[in-house]
């Protein structure tokens, strides 16, 4: 028999439930919007029906091993507990696990989502032949994910992988957790719409000007739309956004030496835009990566794990997300895999 | 029988032969003088007819297990040799490992410096009841290690742990390796003599203007003596060791969280002078060390290894190395002993 895990990402916007099998093999999907105003027990209640619905559907030809959910906050490793969720407000300290698993009476493991999602890559995605690799997930703010010997690295208390709030500028724009210049302030979408409207204010971006007028989401989106259509001023928001991950990125590269860094979330869809930036600060800032740098055809390439040699990698890739937005789903339900084994 | 290793210390400057014991216990130490002028060949030679004598006296008793050198620069994990290696000129790409194996019939290790010390102070120092930790060594210039599970961490291809090369100022001073505003441009000894003089032109500085003109031999040392008499300039520029150090720290912090950062080197002998402003930048900083950090009295002490709890640790310990100039000594000897088991 089938083994098979329940993988969730719950989102600040949507509530995402797939089963999904051993091999990777996606069963079923649901997705929900996540009805946050309504409070964790609302939200909770819906999850745990979907849940339920999928379970039952698979469990008569598979063995049902857990249950896993991506959080955007950090999960004290303690206690599995959401410690802290800024976009998830009033989940904090609630005693969302044990309510989950009471309720389905099966195995619950609570994951962070930037996390979830390096474990998916790694799993099914660009990293797919790695045991050890980064990720970074630019979206309403950046998250991170360390995977270290095919395992997750959670550090001494569950909080490693922060690397939207690695400094960027010491005196740059003050940052939600306190900091000033942190790459989040440069990379998430939050902060492409930011440096917009700081250029709007500017009085020097006359397409930025327009477009945020006429559009009453003025969005990451939009500013992107510009940039390919030749704004300039929009195109210089995404050189900024490349130049903060090519300083984040020499220093990871640095530090750990790994063979594979992995960019995802949604603002990465503007690779084309950023990703030449990052690779100009990559070749200047970090001698590691200039040591061990792939030819600059394969360097960012998608699929660029199919450029691993047998045997161990000695080049250093960064590369875009292979699995978009499912990255986090997936990893999600491979954490209950890997746990519940 | 007990089992010994043989521990070399490769400087720049001096060259150190220790034999050690299986417990850490120090059976003899030689200090020679690098001669590095008189090129590689020479100084192999030196090396080992010291190791050759404790060797000889030692192996009656004891069972040779191998040689651990620690070197001042970047290991080639494929062929064990000496790849790059800025401060000894005329070794890098020259064939360390297997002249020396070839001579003394016995199987040597080599391992860049700041590895060999981050695991000395793992295996009988700050970090002894630990299995992760990070240190930095401030030097020359300023060198990492990182060890994971109670190993070195090599990365890839043996250069992980360069977390001398973070960027503190992506606009700040050119470094050596082609970045600008790396930690080693404000934390290594080289650094406080460059910061004293920008001080002095700037013509602010009397008391290190007239230090420096009495003192032939003007260093950090100098420097750090001002500081302590109270010098006003003298303090600012160990402000900004301890600053650049809080900020790459508070990005290591944020990446990995782990459980100790231990800070050896000569430069680290100013520590009361440049602690507490890494202490103010990682409380402002680092969201992780904001959620771990100890009660401020233990925060930096000497032996706060003593802190950590049985059942694992939950605070960020940041404290001086334990073992001084020997570290380096103490983990060559301790790469050979792992190596070889």
């Amino acid at each position: 028999m089938e083994n098979f895990s329940i993988g969730v990402d719950l989102g600040g916007t949507n509530l995402r439930i797939a089963a999904i099998d051993q091999q990777g093999q996606l069963l079923e999907k649901v997705t929900l919007g996540t009805q946050v105003s309504l409070g964790p027990d609302f939200v909770i209640g819906e999850m745990c029906t979907a849940i339920q619905h999928l379970s039952a559907k698979y469990r008569g030809s598979a063995h049902l091993q857990g249950i896993g959910i991506g959080v955007p906050g950090i999960i004290d490793m303690k206690t599995g507990e959401v410690r802290e969720s800024p976009n998830l407000a009033g989940w904090a300290n609630y005693p969302v696990h044990s309510k989950i698993e009471q309720r389905l009476g099966t195995r619950v493991f609570l994951e962070n989502d930037a996390n979830s999602a390096a474990l998916g890559e790694k799993w099914l995605g660009a990293a797919r032949e790695l045991n050890d690799m980064a990720m970074l997930t630019l979206g309403t703010g950046v998250g991170g994910g360390l995977v270290l010997g095919g395992r997750i690295w959670h550090g001494m208390t569950g909080m490693a992988g922060e690397f939207g709030h690695i400094t960027i500028e010491p005196n740059g724009a003050l940052c939600g957790c306190g900091n000033y210049g942190c790459l989040e302030q440069y990379a998430s979408a939050t902060a492409v719409v930011r440096m917009a409207k700081e250029s709007i204010a500017s009085g020097k971006a006359s397409g930025l000007s327009t477009a945020a007028s006429s559009d009453s989401e003025f969005s990451a989106k939009v500013v992107y739309n510009l940039a390919i259509q030749g704004d300039e001023e929009a195109r210089k928001i995404f050189a900024q956004v490349g130049r903060a991950l090519g300083i984040a990125l020499s220093d990871l590269v640095n530090a750990l030496n790994l063979p594979m860094y992995v960019i995802g979330g949604g603002v990465s869809s503007a690779w084309d835009a950023f990703s030449p930036f990052i690779f100009d600060e990559l070749r200047q800032r970090s001698m590691v990566y200039a040591a061990t740098a792939p030819p600059s055809s394969v360097a960012g390439s998608r699929g660029a794990s199919a450029n691993v040699e047998p045997g161990g990698s000695t080049k250093t890739l960064v590369t875009r997300a292979l699995l978009g937005s499912d990255a986090g789903l997936y990893g999600a339900a491979r954490v209950a895999q890997v746990l519940a084994a």
